[in-house]
């Protein structure tokens, strides 16, 4: 059955990778899914079909048959459960797996996201710059407690997850601030996840409709 | 085994029911699980041994024998996964329930809870009061979306789910500040989770720790 999922027709981020597509890809890759892509633009997200598949209007979705999913929390664990390589056997470290994911989607990104509050939905207001400190240090509060929990280990619990897939793309979503860097260990446990094969070909099909120009071979 | 939980010694919201613990105990009364409540105070929850639980220094914890677990979605979804009564059977239904798990704790509850960052974090800065209309427009974006699927449905895809569970206790920590109720059919879909007999256990619960004076037979 062939899977497919939506992408920008042109990321915001000029083809760093940040964009929710990319941990979906990261997923397909990591299990040897294949897939296809469905372009969708920043005006076409937020009408008749797209709202059908996403009622947020947002990307990506998955199509898999009559299934159609969106959320990339959802879409990741939906690949990781049907197929082997992303979850733990073991029931109890299956379900700390799936702890890591939810602590990435829910704890970790919302303050990261609110540089983006800062910076572009209120890029133009007078308390910008002041507010910008604050939301940094919120973020700094929430990698600290991280680094703490990761200390010198490879990945968050044991072999490599779902919950590091999410917990590395949510990470790298707080590179271009500088904020990751601040936080050794958790930069080299973010390239860890970037060095994977799978997140390579991932980047790689994402830079390919991003930033054509880019692509090298 | 015993299922122990941990809550707010006193939740900062004196008994709404709005603290996360709330939605666990809901789940583990809609599947007929007993469990025990460990209360933690503000301070503890930010030192050991709490955070050897809590990486973040939150509530709830969930322990069950060996395995410990914290994040309310993974919580909620290990309760689902493993009893009968929070997941449909069919695989596809399955995905698109834990698909509105997601949806509430990744994109509709990050706006709404910029409100405490307004009101509390950042209450006594000069933009507080102009970023306040900022916020709850954005929040007003999502609710009308999630307003528009919603339609005249009882609940989000087909029979009462562990998605309407976390959906509905994410909705109601956008009532007090009005904004639910401007959106009729969403506020109904609220008060048909809260008139379910194990959501009224749950919030019978906490309110007994955090508003002893309150709670009536």
């Amino acid at each position: 059955m062939t899977i497919v999922i939506t992408a920008f027709e042109r990321s915001p981020d000029g083809g760093k990778g940040l964009a929710r597509d990319t941990r979906v890809r990261w997923a397909l890759e990591e299990v040897g899914l294949p897939y296809e892509v469905r372009l969708v633009s920043f005006e076409a997200k937020k009408e008749q079909p797209h709202l059908g598949l996403h009622p947020f209007g947002l990307i990506p979705t998955y199509e898999e048959g009559d299934l159609v999913l969106f959320e990339s929390g959802a879409i990741v664990l939906h690949i990781a459960e049907n197929h082997l390589g992303l979850l733990p056997e073991d029931p109890g470290a299956r379900a700390r797996a799936i702890t890591w994911m939810f602590a990435a989607l829910s704890t970790v990104e919302p303050p990261i996201l609110e540089i983006v509050i800062v910076r572009f939905a209120e890029g133009d207001k007078p308390w910008s710059e002041e507010r910008l400190e604050l939301v940094k240090d919120r973020i700094r509060d929430r990698l600290a407690q991280l680094s703490d929990r990761l200390g010198d280990a490879e990945w968050l619990d044991g072999e490599f997850s779902a919950g590091d897939l999410m917990m590395v793309s949510v990470l790298l979503r707080s590179r271009p601030s500088g904020l990751l860097d601040e936080f050794p260990n958790l930069a080299a446990y973010a390239a860890r996840g970037e060095a994977r094969p799978a997140y390579r070909r991932a980047f790689a099909a994402q830079l390919a409709i991003n930033a054509p120009d880019r692509v090298s071979d």
